[in-house]
């Protein structure tokens, strides 16, 4: 085991970069699994198109707010750990997963099951997300301009717990989960004050 | 909320790496859509893909332009504020609906309904795109290089109203709007005197 | 049309960026249209994979070829025009062709057809390239780095007048067409003295 | 052959850019062959989606360590060849076969043809890697950072030899070789101390 013990410096460039590729991907493909309407009235539109327009902008507007925060978050980071390159990759696998789940969503939103789902994924990118911030806390130190930005995370322990419900309350109505998911998506749309100018 | 009150400065560069990866993807998802002839005579080439072939021309011209124009502005622009991302990420969702839209045109040409929904889709992108501009300015002041490369914006205004009649004129007879759609894709080839060299 | 005179100068780099992410899409997705095959002996295989990666590891090292001068092009290129701008998105736009026309290949490369249209959209291609090698002169001028290292095009027109070979070929046998194409590529694998270090 | 003699001075930033982007595409597209469960039980989503999650999981994982290993390769070096740049490309060519045969594994991973073929492109991809890195160094030098921080490559040798050996025993039983793709996945979790910081 003679290797070397070169040590190589690196910043979040690439990890920026490499994020932003697959959060474009995810964006764009999810779009392209929307289907035209089968007819050429504006019923048709509204039976074949709207449902599938609807959980399209959640799930749009869902991995906008990642995008948002993750673009804050790793803007404010100098050190890149490999903890955070694995943890990052984690929370991309959790959100690689969401264009299937718009896509059932759209055909099966009157089930308790793919809304349940939907909770799940969002849930495990959560989680995944809060991974990355303890990473890039602990290669950047609690002191570092990172450490002081970030503080405590209110908004995004409300938002787990707010999914967690709606993975429960998916088997009472579908609805109640939709309507939380709503409810996350509108809360992250107030600016954080955390990260603003 | 005991936030911590780091302020973070940043630049354009990644909004713009980023726009350009949705910009990049939707254009090449959109030639992945074409199907090959069913045939080996010119004829099958011409009923099988000639359509579809015209129509992602058009497309493929109208989300160019728009990065050229996306690139431009945000080149000019030295401060992003949270309102430029989520008004970009509106424009961007606005754009990703043109491939769903350039497979219902392609497939259903003849039809009022699809030829008007284009013009639909381009009217809010070119809406979405009023909002970005003014929120790059409220970020920049109309004092900066922005500001004052921006000036009055005749062309856009121009193609909103262009637009907005297709899409009444698409129920008189679909080829009236795509005339307009081409007039607008060739209006904009005219090089734009605001941010030339 | 009171608009402002504001002239912002700008680089290579996000043109060069958005065309690196247009590449790797339109290489990446190529792959995606491979099918599994359709058994499980190795007949099975060559039968049902075999053409497809054969046409695939074509269209991949057209791709990587093009990909590969970009980026010398680019990387010499000090300014960037309008016109370079628009000379690139339309070499992008027939790039962007490969995929359908893999996918047509690979299907039916036994007619003429296929294989003459893959000829056109190269040669179309090569010219569009030729429009950007020319509209970066403009812009850089002859005495710039980019103007003395481009020199004379012997190999770029050289493939040129062998695709064009190749359309025509093809009415005789496809064969003829590939052989002439898998040639084209390996003559880009010599490295080029202009650029190399 | 009258070329010009320009010799362009260039760095690894566009290389590590553009392959970012086909591993982005890469993982997210595999995502995107998920399907949904015909059902809405989760002995459904156990049947219908569990085997496609799996070795979703393990393909994003082994793409992972690649883009991760890669990242730091790049990073390391300060020179580009051409040799590098076509090294890189063969690498991303076998690269860019993992979702075709992410999906065949999904369908069907009780047949020892496609757990070999998907230890072939991964021996093929460690091979390419290995030329990658020869590139490299012959670019960079022994002695520079990135020589000295190779050393010698124990864990891509054994990562090789353990494929070859799940490409033999997938016709004893696919779960073997199963069981060894998940082991060497694995082993590349544990940080590597040579380029650690």
């Amino acid at each position: 085991m003679a290797e070397g013990s070169g040590s190589i410096e690196f910043g979040s460039e690439r990890v920026e970069a490499f994020s932003d590729a697959v959060f474009a991907v995810i964006l764009t493909i999810m779009a392209l699994e929307l289907r035209p309407p089968g007819g050429f009235t504006l019923a048709d539109v509204r039976d074949d198109l709207l449902p599938g327009l609807l959980v399209y902008a959640l799930s749009f507007t869902f991995i906008g707010i990642y995008w948002n925060n993750h673009h804050h978050l790793l803007r404010a980071a100098e050190r890149i750990s490999g903890a955070v390159m694995w943890t990052n990759l984690f929370l991309l696998f959790w959100l690689s997963l969401i264009p299937v789940l718009t896509v059932w969503l759209r055909e099966e939103y009157r089930h308790p099951l793919p809304a349940a789902a939907y909770g799940v994924v969002a849930l495990a990118a959560g989680f995944a997300y809060s991974l990355l911030v303890r990473a890039l806390i602990r290669a950047n130190g609690r002191d570092s301009a990172l450490g002081r930005a970030i503080g405590s995370d209110v908004k995004g322990y409300a938002s787990l717990a707010i999914y967690a419900a709606a993975v429960a309350l998916a088997f009472v109505s579908p609805w109640i989960s939709y309507a939380l998911y709503v409810a996350v998506a509108l809360m992250w749309f107030v600016p954080d004050r955390r990260f603003a100018r």
